[in-house]
């Protein structure tokens, strides 16, 4: 993604998400508490919609997902979404599909660390917007159920069974996304499905002061981490060797590099840019 | 795998396994306790064949493999495979290692969950034959031997320097590879190549038992599962995505999602039909 | 690496490292101990053409790689190289990282495992060239810190964001790379970025041993594994398990397959050749 724009228009108000900036944080919350966060059409839309336009606006130095209530998010509604997909034909199918991958790669692919805070149910799409971010803050009540199989679907959606081995392994995954059964957050910790484990009740604010650090520390040098992580994931080793060379050679240039050979010499703290 | 058939004839007896079926769990028991399970030519031929026939046949939903008497299986058989090799021409051995390369193929890309029930020595291509199932239910007497450098071989053995990095990760499996020293059953199931961990005496048990809930479940969704695990090892994110969003929109045809979201709004079990 | 050679002479001193030898087990030494053995751009240099020739030569049949004093190795000099870089072109830049990358590439394309003695800090590079060995064998005072974004750079320096989702998944890989803070012994070892944690002081006899274990046997099947380990994490399946059965096929007419099967028959210990 790239700051250039055209002639499109910023989004003026997103109707299904709360989205809220803080000097160079940006925070989305589900907000619909009375169902678990349970995911509609219309909220997938949003998630494609605003993070292409923050990928594109660079306002945003890191992002905290979350969810307001008891849970994460419980997935795909089951009336709103999974009802409705049983009348549509295959072409609709497919749009419908194509669009909550979409909204896996866009977090894949944004140029900022995306912060997952989890608490409670994690569960089908929701479990599968928290493996898409970079980090999974959670805290003791964390649940996460890819419990695709058991509404009679692939365990692999969203790209799950691409990811899911590369973070935990092809054993567990298999098990996991095969069986549906929740992994609760003892076991997503020990098999490294999460990043930081807080006390309960603090999976948000943790996640918030993660996002604070990234946003003010060396922010260029964290997206092309991101970068270079997603995509050597999809490069052999000489061509990873290649990208990483490019890219050091060119933040050899940037503001922050030498910022903190300035800081250094004169035995002080960086005071980084993000450049 | 596709259920056409032609002019080919269904194998009538297989002579070097035994093979039952019981309504969708097919059980294949490699049955020469006297020698551990040694894998013979004939054995590795009959499982390649058989793996085939299966995959075609569809009327296996799950395969629980396992060995008789005191051992999953000790591997090439050292007098009957090791001996024989130091015979063969190049031609010869090269047609040997396919067909065993073959076996792990066909375990990873047959239409419907493998699950290994390990006690015991599972050593040389009995390891491998168990890495390249989708679940290892194995009790506290497994023991994972990659033993190929041992007798003068690669430890990268019918896809093994492919498959155990990406359960186990690169570190550990090149450790396992490259010195062949056994992984006992706390750390294998520490570093994830075990599955589930049973009492002792009771992996049979516990393994034809999750065949048997594979089997009765939505069976359609664990074989799409299984096909794109296999196949998003091997594809960048975009084509995962894609993968998955074609799968799903085909399942959301499928009489199984029918039948949850029916269930579900009746407020009673699915009855699934793999379908 | 093939041991032909045509015009090229050997390097008659190194002298930004130690170097030794000792009957097929190599032995080199970052040995700049009042600076933590921080690297040059000679030492990198050094690193890089000593590879290449040992890899051509084939006496080695293992390497240990260790640093004198209080640490493995502090990464790249701040002043030294830090502040050189500040003063560089484009050009050159890319010369400097392309040469980084080529040590990690001669690290893993040597036709020899590589096990690094790990103890106090392997910070940056030296965290990357740790993680490109075969085997890290550490005390418990070792700390690996991939400390690039303190510095303003990306964390997939070298290679590490090729590598290290690949040894320890990708969520630690994504909290360590991104956030840069050190990972000490007993973490490492949980999330099997160690291969054998010894007791204090004793990583360089443990890593020493292990060395003259790899060297004293089945040399050319080590070779091979780690080839094969190499390149399966960049192929598919089915050329992963074709290159395997062209792999034994060869070493099946390899000299210490016909030992193993001959000591096997003889009951006498193998005699290995490395052949």
């Amino acid at each position: 993604m790239s700051p250039f724009t055209g002639s499109a228009q910023r989004t003026a108000d997103w109707q299904h998400l709360r989205v809220s900036h803080d000097d160079g944080v940006t925070t989305v919350t589900l907000a619909r508490p009375e169902k678990l966060n349970a995911l509609t059409f219309e909220a997938y839309a949003d998630l494609r919609d605003l993070l292409a336009e923050l990928s594109r606006e660079r306002h945003t130095r890191a992002l905290v997902l979350g969810g307001e209530g008891r849970a994460f998010c419980s997935g795909g509604d089951v009336d709103e979404i999974i009802g409705a997909t049983l009348e549509m034909d295959t072409s609709r199918l497919l749009d419908f599909n194509r669009m909550t991958g979409q909204v896996v790669r866009a977090l894949r692919e944004a140029p900022f660390p995306v912060v997952a805070a989890v608490h409670g149910a994690a569960a089908g799409a929701g479990a599968v917007l928290a493996l898409a971010s970079d980090f999974r803050v959670a805290d003791p009540t964390a649940r996460f159920a890819f419990l695709f199989t058991k509404v009679g679907l692939s365990g692999g959606d969203m790209g799950a069974a691409y990811l899911l081995p590369r973070v935990v392994g092809l054993g567990h995954a298999t098990r996991i996304l095969m069986l549906g059964d929740p992994v609760r957050a003892p076991e997503a910790e020990r098999i490294g499905l999460i990043s930081e484990l807080t006390a309960e009740g603090e999976a948000t604010g943790a996640a918030s002061a993660l996002a604070r650090r990234l946003a003010d520390g060396p922010a260029l040098a964290h997206a092309q981490t991101k970068a270079l992580l997603t995509a050597e994931l999809d490069l052999p080793l000489s061509g990873a060797v290649e990208l990483d060379a490019a890219t050091q050679a060119l933040l050899m240039h940037g503001a922050d590099y030498a910022e903190f050979h300035a800081a250094f010499t004169e035995k002080r703290p960086p005071k980084w840019q993000g450049k």
